[in-house]
């Protein structure tokens, strides 16, 4: 059965000095490009930088970006990209809008936050002092666009404009960099990026699931249509509205952290794969840490801030190599996973349709 | 079908870069660890390192390993372990001895060649002026043992002792290092190694080609009994004989230059998916020159020898990483291959047979 090939190549990658969470291998301080590039990026194997790496950085040797009035003077007229979602899960999948018929109640779709252009004064205070109101948003601050050299470039000179030893080792500059600004709220669901990413946390933590490509099975990568939320013009509320003309989008559909004991026993016996096979490597990265998380990797992201409410981290996105690994990834994706079987292979037809769904997604 | 997933990726594996023949990156120089590891380590690809690369060793720069004289002065009094076979294909597959009964005349064995130990200017004379007779052997002198450290420690100071720059990216020294002096009838079949190589040619020139990992279906790698060749006690001919107790060696199927028209169809008609499927890599390695030749990469070698008759290579065994490369691999090397046909998976029990048998090989 193919599903023991899987289950082989899923210990074997554990067996290989992937390990178990513990073993998650911390550098003390930044390694040279060669090392990192021998030990780190060709057997793409994640690693955790340690904060003397960050340490000459001014967001956190003079602690700027723990203060607010720094950053909201910094930034006070510049207008930001806030996403909001009612329960902090963007890019998430989510019940299906209430409006669809009563049949659809168990089924999901892939749901995109509502996207507001405020000052980033008014951004700040959203995210870290939310209203009580149960129906207030969750704001995060954050577009992977490029958004630090953009909207965020008031700010440039409080960090280092790339991770020298990172750039040596992949030959060329950041084609993105990213800031993050959440609460305690806002997660990311699992999800894998076709970039290197190096995670830089400046205040606050970021809590890491992250599982090898080899797992992606394990993750049961499904079509899901594609909603957004906008806000409601009569009481600015949120509201989830499926996209017209209807688009699919595939996602990955575990939740590792359901929201009731219920829903954890529906994820149990829905994704036998993922919580019966071996456990994602899990981390904490704290602030002044790096994360190297290399490219193809699925992970998932929750956050603890800091005591001003917020985490803020910012992720330089290098280049990766399509090479080998990747070609080899390919190969794996084409054989499917149906619920307690394995396939071999779908049909030419559906692999097409697979495909361009996902090209879509990357885009 | 399997079949489309593997022939997808076969082809993507071209489309990432390994292009056609012509397409072999060349370096005008040594290149840095960096860029060696980078573009090529890293993502699994061959390269060719001009002979600038090599010009300061003695062996080269005075040419001291084509003169005769000079390698027999400097080894007289030295035994060394000679590779005899009839026909110049030794760890190769042949018709079984003749003493089987008829119908195994289409059955093939996988031969090893007869090793004599005898003194280093005998050798050479055996591999550059062999004797007319038909039932002379073609000799190679070459043990995959880190022979050059060992029986040929007295040429020592002729060649580096390793690849500054690759010694660099991989971070250790060579486990072996290896010597290759032979004629125009050797050759070596399809295999491949789990060490990264770096194959230096000092005389004459080497003909490759090469398949990437990802191809082995496409070598038919089947189990074939093993034989050896023996020195008869009366004649000194050599003949082939089965090994007691029979013992199984997965190898590679595919000949690509049978020595007949008629072997030739059959071999196409047995393989399609080698003759049918995308052109290995084919390239030249001339006097000097290196070849980089990434771990696990299929290989087929015959040479041309200088005026002396002789090819004389030296070739940098370096550790590779088991990687997640190295797991994808194996997870490939799970489906199996039939005529015509392609199987998802074989039984847990053969699949761990098969397993051993590769093991035992690759000791």
């Amino acid at each position: 059965m193919a599903a023991d090939a899987l289950r082989r190549l899923w210990g074997e990658m554990r067996e290989l000095g992937l390990g178990v969470s513990g073993d998650l291998h911390r550098h003390d301080s930044a390694p040279s490009p060669l090392q990192f590039l021998r030990d780190h990026v060709s057997p793409n194997m994640p690693c955790i930088i340690s904060p003397s790496a960050t340490a000459h950085w001014p967001a956190i040797a003079r602690s700027l970006w723990i203060d607010d009035d720094y950053l909201c003077n910094t930034l006070r007229s510049q207008i930001v990209s806030l996403h909001q979602t009612p329960n902090g899960r963007a890019d998430s999948l989510v019940p299906l809008p209430k409006s669809r018929s009563e049949s659809d109640e168990d089924r999901l779709c892939f749901a995109t936050p509502f996207v507001q252009q405020i000052p980033f004064p008014e951004a700040l205070r959203m995210i870290s002092s939310p209203t009580s109101s149960p129906t207030a948003p969750v704001a995060y601050a954050q577009q992977q666009n490029d958004c630090f050299r953009g909207e965020y470039s008031a700010l440039a000179a409080d960090v280092e404009p790339h991770i020298p030893w990172a750039t040596e080792a992949f030959g060329c500059f950041p084609e993105a960099i990213n800031l993050w600004i959440g609460n305690s709220l806002s997660q990311t669901s699992f999800h894998k990026d076709h970039y290197e990413n190096l995670y830089v946390v400046i205040t606050g933590e970021k809590h890491f699931l992250l599982l090898p490509p080899t797992d992606l099975h394990r993750l049961y990568i499904r079509s899901y249509p594609a909603a957004r939320y906008i806000a409601s013009p009569e009481s600015g509320e949120l509201i989830l509205e499926l996209e017209c003309p209807e688009r699919q989008v595939p996602w990955c559909s575990v939740d590792p952290f359901p929201s009731s004991r219920e829903a954890m026993l529906r994820q149990m016996a829905s994704f036998p794969l993922y919580f019966n096979g071996p456990k994602p490597l899990e981390c904490t990265i704290k602030a002044g840490e790096i994360l190297y998380l290399p490219s193809m990797w699925f992970h998932h992201v929750r956050q603890t801030p800091d005591c001003n409410g917020t985490t803020i981290a910012i992720n330089y996105w290098y280049d990766m190599q399509f090479d080998i690994k990747y070609a080899y990834f390919n190969f794996l994706q084409s054989f499917k996973v149906v619920p307690h079987h394995f396939l071999c292979d779908m049909s030419e037809k559906q692999t097409q349709a697979d495909e361009e769904a996902n090209e879509q997604s990357e885009r």
